[in-house]
């Protein structure tokens, strides 16, 4: 079909890989520098700057993914070399911020990062307390005197989906800290300096995290963000698909296609492809879904502009062939579906 | 969708399970009777009369289906059955047949079938013939005297894809001799019978079936249709097509959906998917398929007609799967299907 005009927009949904996705589908720089890792070593890692915007992925500096597994220990990890990412773009003379907070591997309540861009969190000596979930609790002072003036001048978004509060059983430590090597043992502990630290933040600032929705995602990192930045959270799906300029293309489009690895009734809860599929749905355009997986209960997609999903399997197989032949079964049941619509399109209604 | 009209049309190819699509197509009916089966015990078998057209499926009475592994014997199976059942037919007055050659256990060049219908077929002593492949070689007489001379006053069309002619490498001996259960000495030995056999006929008839393609199928039984019966050979799918009615039901149709377990590009010589296809083309619907399975190659089926091939494995999943869950993926994927169809209907063109 010489004639067809193909735009191919990489999506993420605010999560890990959203930089690359935004920085493949925008042509963005990218930007290399050495940072402190999750457990104080130094780590390569990078961000972008897309039309000003620093777009700063705290996984590229804190992430679970720079660990092994017998490394885990959000009780020692830091998001101090998030912090630094963030003091290299304000360098750089970026003032606006693209936050995302996907893939941690602490659960520090953000204090690295906090101390990375100047704030004192003391003890009741006097002296900076070390790094990780494991101190918060002996944290007795926050002491902003050095505290970088830029970010005050700065705007903050923060893209993420996650809910969950700082404390208590939905909270950062209870939910997050086992999936990052807590113990039931650690995870007690940890939820007792996530409140110790949340109690200071709101005597301090009078910001109150303990419930607030959102607070505990990357282990409390963006509770921190929302207390000391001038900063607001956004569903990560629409931050990216307004920095891909989703819209504009659709303008004029004839139809849409997205997938996911797995497609079910939990997908329509601000994942990517649903997000494609409302702003597909408000220009009038169909959206098509492919999938290696597809489970029960798809109805609710179609309501909220998917137009039909398919599965690419195209035989019986293995889930490990599945997913070293995902490239040629997306391409020959990509084909398929087009050929669908074009039948229907070229059908007489 | 309410106004939506189905019409659901089983499909066969002409091969074994074609007289219960047929029936279940046509509502015609069905009519069991008590004939000598493959290896001379008694077995059930049912033919069907449609709009006064007897569809008589040799594999009912002389099938493999019917032997268990260790009974498969090609020396010995007969066509006695079949032959039979037809009788049986025109006792009921029937003079219009479909014949079905699908699923064959025997070799017996259609001797059995033959004298069942009154044929004698007297070796050189004068004696009638045992049955089975392993004695066609001692047929020295063909005595038609006692033939049912009803015969000639009926008509009969052979439904099959299958071009193997009777005698040669290609022969039905050499092809379909080792899966009825000939060794590679009774191969030779079947092929011998089958090469006097046709001499024989030859000699009696003036018809050489030796290499005419398609007296190969079911262990020569359609060479003895051939030489001996007003009968003319079809695509078994031309032939079940007419049968449902298929052109009628296109008429004013939108959209067709067939399918088949495996598609790839063989399917492209005569199965049923195909046939339908080609007819949907001729009036302008377009085609779609579904498949447990989809090879490589289809490329060649978009041009006959298939708009697009679906595959309906909705995850990864073993073969065994697949088939027990086939009922609910054909009608999750079909609904899908129809959903792209239905965008692209939608769609400005």
């Amino acid at each position: 079909m010489p004639d067809v005009g193909i735009v191919k927009l990489p999506i993420a949904d605010g999560g890990e890989g959203t930089l690359d996705s935004l920085l493949a589908a925008t042509g963005g720089e990218r930007i290399t520098v050495t940072v402190t890792g999750p457990l104080g070593a130094s780590v390569s890692a990078s961000y972008g700057i897309i039309e000003q915007t620093a777009v700063i992925e705290m996984a590229e500096a804190s992430g679970l993914c720079l660990l092994t597994e017998e490394q885990r220990n959000p009780g020692l990890t830091t998001t101090y070399g998030t912090g630094e990412l963030i003091r290299h773009a304000l360098d750089r003379g970026c003032r606006r911020f693209l936050l995302t907070v996907g893939g941690s591997a602490t659960n520090d309540g953000g204090t690295g990062m906090l101390q990375a861009l100047g704030m004192r969190l003391l003890n009741r000596q006097g002296n900076p307390v070390p790094p990780g979930g494991g101190s918060l609790a002996d944290i007795a002072t926050i002491d902003d005197s050095l505290w970088d003036p830029r970010i005050a001048l700065s705007s903050f978004v923060i893209a993420t989906d996650v809910q969950n509060p700082l404390i208590g059983e939905q909270g950062a430590s209870s939910v997050f800290g086992p999936q990052k090597g807590a113990s039931p043992e650690t995870v007690d502990l940890l939820e007792h300096g996530m409140t110790a630290w949340a109690d200071l933040i709101e005597a301090k600032t009078g910001i109150r995290l303990h419930e607030r929705p959102g607070a505990g995602a990357a282990g409390g990192l963006c509770g921190a963000y929302l207390a000391f930045f001038p900063a607001s959270v956004r569903r990560g799906i629409d931050v990216v698909l307004e920095h891909v300029r989703l819209e504009e293309h659709l303008d004029g489009a004839d139809l849409v296609i997205t997938g996911e690895g797995r497609f079910d009734h939990q997908t329509s809860s601000g994942k990517a492809p649903m997000g494609v599929a409302q702003l597909a749905k408000k220009h009038g355009v169909p959206a098509i879904a492919l999938a290696g997986s597809v489970g029960s209960g798809i109805d609710v997609l179609h309501a909220e502009g998917i137009s039909s999903v398919h599965g690419i399997m195209n035989t019986p197989m293995t889930l490990q062939e599945a997913m070293e032949r995902a490239p040629i079964l997306l391409e020959q049941s990509a084909e398929q579906v087009i050929r669908t619509f074009l039948a229907g399109r070229a059908s007489k209604p």
